[in-house]
């Protein structure tokens, strides 16, 4: 049960964005830049980043929610992101997304935890300023929402099928819900 | 120096924002409206939530500014602020902003690190729904700002002159650049 009387039954995230609206919109466009907005990566493979930092963080609603999403629109479906997220050295995604999952577990462990190391290894797979950017935010920006979901004990669905169902839905209406009338 | 070419020379979290006026745009809303806008808080106790977190995270750019920011707004200035940042639960600070505090330290940590007993505390000190929702968003907040900061391996000057200055500049002027003609 969430530590606060929240003004909705909705899980996870979505009833603390309908809580605190005047938050809620600001941490909306986020996600709908980072995860839906024009990219050089697809929008697959910036949720299995979401989702790949949300399973580090052990935070069940934002992990289970993004990793469906991530399936949905990823050729390789839900098991190369059970794959990614059991090992994501192993798993067989291109090299800059390699890399650039490995920056962003370091980031999840701490800012100063991006080494040059990282950076040299993301641009020899030809990841471009903009990219690596990109990757560095998402990552923090569920660290942030992690914490924000779990921090307040919202509820979490076990059922798989509530994440798949709520997949379809970000991938068809974004992130963003329509401004009131 | 920063791990990807920046369009400013700007230091910490300014450069990025004027990288990518995508993401900052909602960045900047985000704090303004956790920092500044209306609340039971005053805006040096949330400035002082931001630095306390910030320093937990290791992250020089970000502690220093809102450690300026809070202490030119609080009546025991970087006095009290330095004893937060010490050791927040010997500071001579008003119950309720003691137990937020607490709160927010676990939100550093992860959160799952938030425990019924936090909660409890913070309410017997008379903290609201809405002023422990606030804590959370804005420890988790930081958690981003600092790892997105410190990631990219961004600057952050020595002087605190510098900090004192743009302390006055967001204290008058806010978070949210005027939007581009």
């Amino acid at each position: 049960m969430p530590y606060i009387t929240l003004n909705s039954a909705e899980p996870g995230i979505r009833g603390l964005l309908r809580f605190r609206p005047e938050t809620g919109r600001p941490l909306s466009e986020l996600a709908e830049v980072l995860l839906r907005g024009p990219s050089t990566l697809t929008r697959g493979e910036r949720e299995l980043i979401a989702a790949y930092v949300s399973g580090l963080n052990d935070c069940q609603y934002c992990s289970s929610s993004h990793s469906a999403t991530a399936a949905a629109q990823l050729p390789g479906g839900m098991a190369l992101v059970d794959q990614v997220r059991a090992d994501a050295g192993q798993a067989p995604v291109s090299a800059k997304l390699r890399a650039l999952l490995a920056i962003a577990a370091a980031v999840q462990r701490g800012g100063h935890q991006v080494t040059d190391e990282h950076i040299s290894n993301a641009r020899a797979a030809d990841a471009t300023d903009l990219e690596i950017h990109d990757t560095v935010l998402i990552a923090a920006a569920f660290c942030m929402m992690n914490r924000y979901v779990d921090g307040l004990a919202t509820i979490a669905p076990d059922d798989p099928a509530v994440y798949a169902a709520g997949a379809q839905h970000l991938i068809h209406e974004g992130y963003v819900p329509p401004a009131a009338p």
